[in-house]
């Protein structure tokens, strides 16, 4: 008996991914797929490489329809949006899965600065789980509403994380660099703007959002949970010439002598039985090819003794681990299932 | 209980696009893998997306080794080496699926021409089928030896086939050009020529092999078989800077008036039930990126009046319908299995 | 004493293009440039590569105005507007390059045919000169008007030309497929379409406007010009994931046998002298790699005995010899400059 | 009377850049141009952009011929062959421009610390100017050998630099993120490597040289002059699917509590004059399109008072002020040029 379920902003890069993972997941049935502007058309109006493996059409988005119809939804809607679905979904009893980046600060004060709105719905805000599995696993579980991190976010926290919780790093003087292809970047909603066209962004490179980007709180917030004490990154993300793939490269004071091995024994032990994070051996260095269209996170350390820093790397599909495909994990967890279903096929290559 | 198989010539592109497919097949068991130059590596030294997922190491190749360990081999190898191997697989009754051209011409005569050398295996070729589904369905499943199509072949003879089969072409004048992702157009034992580098395929187009491509033979082949009189065609290939996606535009006289949507109806007869095959509708035209990471192939077709020509288009992805996801339909029908199988995953978008 | 010019219709590629060349044009100076869009704004606001080199801001455009201002003005505007500016400028007596594809075809019928609309400038029409210097050098050198060729008759043309006008063709049967960067394809006016989005074209493939490309009426007009009698053509223009260069691939019935040398030998004969044109030598073949961001047009012919074909290759830079670089002969030409002033600079590789 | 120059090594990128803007060089004559693999060929065999642009042949590299051909010579040569041709130069009194490692860190113990070997030119190191006009100008001017910096030190010390000079940014924890297109990392040799290849490179993304890139200490060596004491930096090269182009994003602790507006005014002062490097207004960040092909390194400064750190961002072409056109504009510097001489042609967009 497959569960049923709904992507609701599906004209979008994060929402077609979701089709491709859930349209052969083994426990769920696709039953409904929204969106405002393309209402009533099928899914292959927008979607050529889905001709002929569904026959759903686009909806618009009706909250209440949508939680009579179906045991879970996912919402890959801009945010301030999912504010307004969450509430009702809930009501029914219904699971959520937010790709947004509505109930991912737990302080909505912070939601409020970084957003410049207020948030809408404390309750949900209350209610909702940081879905980053490798962090919160038995929480997300038993959530009825996860709030899937941001692409920037999974790079970073994955990345740097294990250090933290060791106490192995020192809490001043990170700073991040992230680097997205550009269905991540802002471009997730198959917006058309300039900047995103063929044109303008092949060969060409630029860092953008600098001491902005709304997705620093956001780390701060899960390396200041694994950290024990509030910590300040300085983050500048980039966008990269290519399709997929998200590059996180760290730099992270060490609170003492380490050797590059003595880090990685640390990261082996924290991610020891996580199916989705792969450490690599010394010598090795993540690449965003090495996990396009996965949910895999690659991670590597090295040690600099020079500065007493360590670099972090790591590698995710923006739109993988970084957006859907963490998302049906989440998914998975919450329904009890092997966290794996739905996730297996190996990365594309190349 | 699944059926045990090998890949031999696993360290190219078509290999490393078979092992994809094959680890997550439902029906098969993948136990072996052959590299002379990377024997004794495990598959992840090369491979770090296949990090986690399989224990394997490449093997040097040894086909009475092979012939003892499993059921059925993909060949990967260069041309003239699937010739050594395949005599040895035969005699111990195992199935093979080889995608060089060793087994592709039927004229052994034509192979020595194209091929510059004689062909060592005269008994394994009268053997051996063309592996093309929607030509071949029936013999496929009784074949112990098949041999997988080139990348051209496949796009140049599901875009143009109805049309001879259902006698809307004249047989001369035929032209075809056909675009290919890097993977294929010679690169796909990832040999290191300065033509593949970066720098030099990126931001660049070309023609190559220009009169003189061997895939050429393999077109008209088929295709005289579909017209049933002997053709000849005019074959043009190009080096187009993408990894994937193989499109072919070709150029049909007419034998009489016809519109698109006449022909659009002799292509969706001759296609009807085909499970890769998609006949676009009137007004749609193919994209590689519709069928990537996939086996379909997308076809469209364009009466032009003016011209008394047919435009006939076709999009697949080189490594799959062009190589190993086509090699796996026929893995399929060799044993019995529904044709999807370790196939559904829907195309890769974006 | 520098000839003042002006660019009208700045704000795409091809207007860009025209900017980079004429700002270090050793004998004007560009005085005016406008754009409807930015009128106000200076020129390094859209263009920050232009930073420094130029205080010129955008106008609205003003015929009047230029054709006070300025000897020779290049419009760079959609069709249909250059025929509202030209018959300003003619009464003023100032030369006009016109990019668009306003005054390319001597017919007006065929314009109405192609464009679904009546010409409106016949008096300009039938002034207007068809701007290939290869083949109407002398009356681009006294033309007050001139009409700059399409991207994709250029690449036909020179590559097509020779066979037709030494007779070595047959006028029946000539299938043209062109190949265009993202920069040509529609996509010059910088226009915000999703097909030309990053996401979407890049690693992407695909025929467009099959049939009915408005281009082929004017590969018609001057290949039927050199034969000497009336020919159709076969055209179908693509769409590759590149930013510059535009590949013409021909394949031409012939008259008669030839070897590679012989039409290679015509080729050579023909393009004697020629600044801008290279024919290669036997066994090389164009890329456009070898043409960026120049004027040049790199020829090559194979014979193909088999089908009593020739295949015509060529390659330019759709915004250089497909456009502004071309534009800037026809300037020289007009002006009795060395035809390549301006113009010198070596192609940029890689 | 132009003056005689040759470029030793110019079967690489960095060589073929030279070529390109030394065959338009208004003030000088490319005479010989050397290559060991090529001896005899023409360059258009390896060049086919340069066909009918030159009649130069390589020949295999003889200092002592060179010496007495030519009054300065261009060496693009790998590290350590360098030293081996320089002093022949210098005995002949002639200029050299070198553009590898050799003679950048003025600490031959540092070299032999990076690079593994002794240095084998004492005097020469002696001699040597580091080649970075925006700090060294009238040292240039009047030097004999000229050491082309490194592409990741140009566009490191031209972000930081003004900070450190000014006294704004403190010395410890600086951190540098560099960017580079295939072309420069590691490739600018034509080196045929897997990790160069298109299939491998493109849609990829990766760190490389983590913690041991030899630019390090020419970047501290640098940045350390204009402090007036001795820094360390923590600097991670990238390798970026594009072909031209070399972005840095550098964290800079600051001194003391500053604005955007006040780090833009200290830059805008410290670049004031310099005819290569433009500061961009508040509010715009640098992209490597607006900088390629040329000579131009565009620069911002961004505050960010959450972590007391500025974020120095700056674009340059890597082939370009990274390398081949920096060189030319030594050499106008040491000739007494005006310093733009054959580097007026805007970037080439797009």
């Amino acid at each position: 008996m497959k569960v049923k379920v709904a992507v609701a902003g599906a004209s979008g890069y994060m929402g077609a991914e979701l089709l491709r993972l859930l349209l052969v997941h083994p426990h769920v049935e696709l039953v409904a797929v929204t969106s405002e502007r393309l209402s009533g058309e099928p899914l292959d109006s927008l979607y050529p490489h889905l001709r002929g493996l569904t026959l759903l059409t686009f909806d618009a988005l009706d909250p209440e329809r949508l939680a009579r119809a179906v045991e879970c939804v996912f919402l890959a809607l801009p945010h301030m949006e999912s504010q307004k679905a969450v509430p009702v979904l809930r009501r029914h009893g219904r699971k959520v899965i937010d790709l947004s980046a509505d109930y991912r600060l737990k302080d909505a004060g912070a939601y409020a600065t970084w957003y410049k709105t207020p948030h809408a719905d404390a309750d949900g805000l209350a209610a909702a789980v940081y879905g980053l599995p490798e962090l919160h696993r038995k929480v997300i579980a038993s959530a009825s509403v996860v709030a899937n991190p941001g692409c920037y976010p999974v790079g970073a926290v994955l990345a740097i994380g294990p250090l933290l919780r060791a106490g192995l790093a020192r809490g001043e003087g990170i700073v991040i660099d992230g680097k997205s292809g550009v269905t991540g970047a802002g471009a997730q909603g198959r917006k058309v703007d300039p900047m995103y066209l063929y044109t303008e962004a092949n060969e060409n490179l630029q860092a953008y959002g600098v001491a902005v980007h709304r997705h620093t709180p956001e780390i701060e917030q899960e390396l200041s949970g694994l950290a024990g004490r509030s910590l300040t990154v300085a983050f500048t993300p980039h966008l990269i010439p290519l399709n997929r793939g998200l590059f996180t490269t760290a730099s992270v004071p060490l609170a003492k002598g380490a050797t590059t091995a003595d880090l990685l024994a640390c990261y082996r032990e924290v991610y020891a039985g996580e199916p989705f994070v792969r450490v690599l051996p010394e010598g090795r260095l993540p690449t965003t090819r090495a996990v396009a269209a996965s949910n895999f996170c690659d991670v590597a350390v090295v040690a600099d003794p020079r500065t007493q820093r360590a670099v972090c790397l790591s590698a995710i599909d923006n739109l993988g681990k970084g957006g859907a495909a963490n998302g049906v994990q989440n998914l998975n967890l919450m329904f009890g299932w092997d966290e794996r279903a739905g996730l297996e096929a190996p990365p594309v290559y190349p």
